[in-house]
């Protein structure tokens, strides 16, 4: 699988990802786009905690990352997903800290219904959480 | 089933979803506690939106409140909830306007793992997102 | 709520129910339809053991009977459901003896997708397993 | 990743998998383990029916064998699961013929819950399901 870090719609695909304000706010950036794969990644900011003890990121950070990289995954790889139909997340390890690396892949692209996977990496590569969404065209 | 404001535990109920920078953040207050329900409102900020055509609020904020509401009702009805094993939700329509009202069940209060559900109703009461968290003690 | 067994469609109801063999194969019945709910019933039988030691039935018995029970209920309760797009289960308790009861309640009905949700009881009331399923139209 | 087709526990987990009357019934056969994969295969049956019309396997079916296939991957490839805790499934395309083949991954081996995904092929390797299932220790 090549990486085509040159596909002339990366910055096309930056510049939507950048629309909503909530991932502005989250500082999101695309990091690459395979044939195969979608990789986003999210710095750390400390209002994203939900354990002041460990520091460790909520999981409705851990949920809106792999949503939106699925949805993006989707959209990105041929496919059309308009709004989230619904997500379903599993959550292995607290993230302590980041950047926090979300990798998407398409599960199935449909002309109703589309799913995506993405699993969340922090920068030891250690799985922190992982899941799926459908996404309505 | 009487409302039951006085709860002596609400306003340290209050002072524990607050100990999470995030929670402040999305300036959470704890409404109501009942014997069967859990109350959660968020008002709204013009940070989380997704959409900024419609004005939407992020998936990903929806289902942060699902998460932590279930596991507020969890821990406030009689259960053991340390962290969220896995979620689940579905967006059933867009949030446009707030405050974003979440209401927690309990599903299942179990030794290892426990089950609740919560939905978010807009201020019009019609049904935004609903799902279901499992917790582990 | 009333109960509406004369409801004119519930024979034609159960006769939809019965064209899917494996339904047949389940010996499925369809007890009651109210305004809010829909309730099957599953009379035991000894194939659908997983754990022979305990003689508890197979979660893929009653996420069979959630994802039906839902689909179901869709239809019955004015909305259009023709497959199941996807399904989440979660089980609380060991089901051991039957006849399970299927109870089934409309979260949302949406022209390209609804949402439905379903718990199993046992004889004794107690709850087995609930979840949720998503419908295309 | 080399098959691992003499792996001498293969036997084993082949007796284990019947120990289970619906697996029996189900003529569930475990086809090969790998250091990453299980994978087992189904059968047809005119029994599994759900749409008599394209002759379609029913939904929870397909559901049944993700949920097995995970909780056999986990103990296979190292882990402890005793009993599925939750069970995620999305429906891609219909089954409309044998045998039906499950291949499940491990996503995390932990020491309270172990999750792992499975997809469903068909005879000619089309996705016909896949999902995932969170199985306690």
């Amino acid at each position: 699988m090549s990486s085509r870090t040159e596909r002339p719609d990366l910055a096309e695909l930056r510049n939507k990802l950048h629309i909503a304000p909530f991932h502005r706010w989250l500082g999101l950036n695309i990091v690459d786009l395979t044939e195969r794969e979608l990789i986003i990644e999210m710095p750390w900011r400390d209002e994203i905690v939900s354990n002041p003890i460990i520091g460790a990121a909520h999981g409705g950070i851990l949920s809106t990352l792999i949503d939106l990289t699925g949805l993006y995954t989707v959209n990105a790889l041929g496919g059309i997903g308009r709004a989230t139909a619904d997500l379903c997340v599993d959550f292995h390890r607290p993230a302590t800290s980041g950047p926090l690396r979300a990798i998407g892949k398409v599960v199935k692209l449909g002309k109703q219904l589309s799913v995506a996977e993405a699993r969340i990496e922090g920068s030891d590569k250690r799985l922190l959480a992982s899941g799926r969404g459908a996404y309505v065209a």
